[in-house]
């Protein structure tokens, strides 16, 4: 099985890892993500790792890039499921994944995604020719 | 990584299959997904197998395993998001996952999971001893 499902649920698309990313993986996995953006007009990208029990640089450096590439596509990522042994490691590494937003499990982090949406509607609405200062 | 996450989303519980099942894996999901449905109160399950490209008569019977033990539990089981080939192969195989219901993508499969637990509930109000017949 060579690809990563993305599913989509209403303005949000999840994605779980749950296999070791390798270079080709994890490119396909970049590509399809913002091709679904794009498609779906998702607004929230949600990342499960419940399953990644060991996390190296390299995967820090995938989960970065599809949250700045989720973000020039207008959309927020949220990385959720984080085992507490994980989080030891990348701020030991050094990779404490600046810019992402991370939540304890699914449920929270689609409240997260909600209310951002929700917040960036409201300052659309506020703004009288409907683009941000 | 040796489990298969089960994301819990509200009443449901939403299980992506990426790996190839093999029987420890297989038994481990089946017995992590009942204490899960037991822990939670979940009263469905949503079985993704959009990743799924090629199904055994093996796979075949867990799903319908799962959809089992979740129904002695209480919970509806829907399998979703399966390819084309893949019907075709369960057919072939003389494997119709009969009692599995199925659904197009993880959103439709969760609409017919929400819909069937609230005919659920109100069928309960309609009973005067809060049991069904």
């Amino acid at each position: 099985m060579e690809k990563i499902p993305i599913l989509r649920m209403g303005d949000l698309l999840l994605v779980t890892i749950q296999v070791d990313l390798y270079d080709r993986l994890a490119e396909t996995l970049e590509s399809d993500l913002v091709l679904m953006i794009k498609k779906t007009g998702a607004q929230g990208v949600l990342i499960d790792i419940s399953a990644v029990s060991i996390i190296d640089s390299f995967m820090g450096r995938i989960i970065g890039n599809i949250a700045t590439m989720s973000k020039i596509m207008d959309a927020e990522t949220v990385v959720v499921g984080m085992q507490p042994a994980v989080a030891i490691t990348l701020v030991e590494l050094g990779l404490p994944l600046n810019g992402v937003l991370s939540a304890l499990n699914v449920e929270r982090g689609m409240e997260l995604l909600k209310g951002k949406i929700a917040l960036k509607g409201a300052s659309f609405e506020d703004d009288e020719d409907g683009y941000p200062e």
